[in-house]
């Protein structure tokens, strides 16, 4: 009988904002695989596991997806990614998949998820903290209040489709804001909410920033703008 | 010297969704502090808590939020919580104010933390798993992927401002959908949308129902609809 695939999120960073369920679920797995930009790198998601999780007898195996723009090499990594886990799989081992924050927000693995389930695996998915409500708890700051709406953007998205959302929702959540600052300061500059914005950057991580727009700064990897046109 | 607030997100309701630091906090907290809709209720927060963290020793406050649509009842509410947690807070005790899902997600709690800085007291928080998020793991499916985004609006709100996310975005997530199916139907059956939503209802409680739209069906309260225009 095949083995079973998880999708497990890992949470945005800090290893106690993983659940009893992840930490259960990836002991009980027979492989961990994690996802990797390059082969040999640990991987964020694995870094976090491997501070609550004992994973010293266990076997993992690396998923490389490697954020590349051409779409012919997309697809390759994505095409062994998925033969790799068939074959752990088809061996009668489960395996599970790690990946930052959660799982449903901006994860290629929802994407491997359904192939796999059409290829006839069971799957299950276990949800984890999302990024930016870890970056509304840190700036403790609400994300909605009563019945305000709230949209969540990527600034790798098309451009028109992000100004028509800074302008009809009371709160946007920008993400994937950190190589498109200059974008994000005027964006929301244009729309007269640069003193709306708070920025939360590299949470548990070298060069942690919450705060208000600087522009003079220079912002990491995982940073995320939160806009609120309320008080 | 005063105690710290705490205010702590224990996930959508499978307890095995808290978090590490959730339950790190509620067993290092003097006080417990947990909302209910009138006095004597056990709350729905924490009942998910006393599954995994040990209470009995533990001084619990019941903080009584009527749901009442009357202003005033509502502020009168609202005030003798602030009363509440400040005289224990004053007595240099801890409090740890625990919510359901995440905490910057439509919870009152994030007004509470605003008003007891602004009175001088030290506050955290504990982010926790959204409720639309395990929602979208029950269904195994994305909210957004790639560089998609992803509207949430509650059901409560403004008819227009939803009809305009329903209609601009790619996902959208219809918040507090229990008591408005009828609108949720015509809502979709206007924008020919039905196929393309899933309702998630009362997961892990009574009446739990995972799938396509059934107006023949009862919906619990904790009703939430994920709209997916793609694939």
């Amino acid at each position: 009988m095949a083995g079973r695939l998880y999708g497990v999120g890992v949470g945005p960073g800090d290893p106690d904002l993983l659940t009893l369920k992840a930490i259960r679920c990836v002991e009980a797995a027979d492989v961990i695989a994690y996802p990797v930009k390059a082969p040999g790198e640990k991987g964020t998601a694995l870094e976090i596991v491997m501070q609550r999780a004992d994973l010293s007898q266990k076997e993992t195996v690396e998923l490389i997806f490697g954020m590349n723009a051409d779409d012919k090499a997309r697809k390759s990594d994505y095409g062994r990614a998925v033969a790799a886990l068939s074959a752990i799989l088809d061996g009668g081992k489960s395996v599970a998949v790690i990946t930052l924050g959660d799982v449903s927000l901006y994860s290629t693995y929802m994407r491997l998820n359904a192939d796999m389930e059409a290829r006839g695996y069971k799957t299950a998915v276990i949800p984890g903290v999302a990024s930016f409500c870890s970056g509304a708890a840190e700036a403790r700051m609400p994300l909605t209040i009563g019945e305000e709406g709230l949209a969540v953007v990527s600034m790798n998205g098309d451009p028109e489709e992000i100004r028509a959302a800074v302008e009809s929702f009371d709160n946007i959540v920008l993400m994937k804001a950190g190589g498109h600052m200059g974008e994000v300061v005027k964006l929301l500059g244009d729309a007269g909410l640069k003193e709306k914005a708070t920025i939360v950057s590299n949470i548990g991580m070298d060069g942690q920033y919450v705060g208000p727009v600087d522009e003079e700064r220079q912002y990491g990897y995982f940073t995320t703008v939160i806009v609120k046109k309320g008080e």
